[in-house]
């Protein structure tokens, strides 16, 4: 049965940073919160767009020809094709929505990339 | 080009109530905000699921067996089949998303069918 989501209560359950948690579905899609600080890695979602809305903090997700610089209640729908790279001075909680399957670094791979991971 | 999008500035952009707006699109996905306040009418959505994240106030989503109450920064995804029952005492906002050209009365239709509606 599915239940509410809180999302502050989900945070506070890890604290490992660039390792979304999966927190609930939609359809197809995996519902994933994730903590993070400083600089990721640059890459590219071929075939999927990604949505970023950040819950506490800041975030900066720059593209190659501009920087998106989100507040708390703020949202970016990075389009698919797009190299992009998030990045946070200092400690930022996110919701990311994108399709079950999507790995974290897209094309990049490399250590960062996560194992799609149930909180 | 796609922009960041604030959800308290998309909301302070109009007063209807029951009212979807686009703000976004996730792939063939719709992201909307709307401001409720009272009743909505029970309705299925047969072919998708549905996501509500509240941003402001107090939300209740009515299952035929139970109460799903929702508070700000926490979200429910009513699984695709379930009737469900939006209302809220006091006026709520809510961030949806859920494949665009879903209908906001599902299965029910009635003069609450909103069209959709880029804000």
């Amino acid at each position: 049965m599915r239940e509410r989501i809180d999302l502050a209560e989900k945070l506070s359950r890890f604290s490992e940073l660039w390792s979304p948690r999966i927190v609930g579905r939609l359809n197809d899609y995996k519902i994933t919160v994730v903590k993070v600080k400083g600089d990721f890695v640059w890459h590219t979602h071929a075939d999927t767009d990604e949505f970023f809305l950040v819950v506490k903090g800041r975030l900066t997700i720059s593209l190659r020809d501009r920087r998106v610089e989100l507040a708390e209640g703020q949202l970016f729908v990075v389009p698919r094709g797009v190299e992009h790279c998030p990045s946070a001075e200092e400690e930022c909680h996110v919701l990311l929505i994108e399709p079950a399957g999507t790995p974290n670094t897209g094309d990049a791979g490399g250590d960062r990339t996560a194992a799609e991971r149930e909180l």
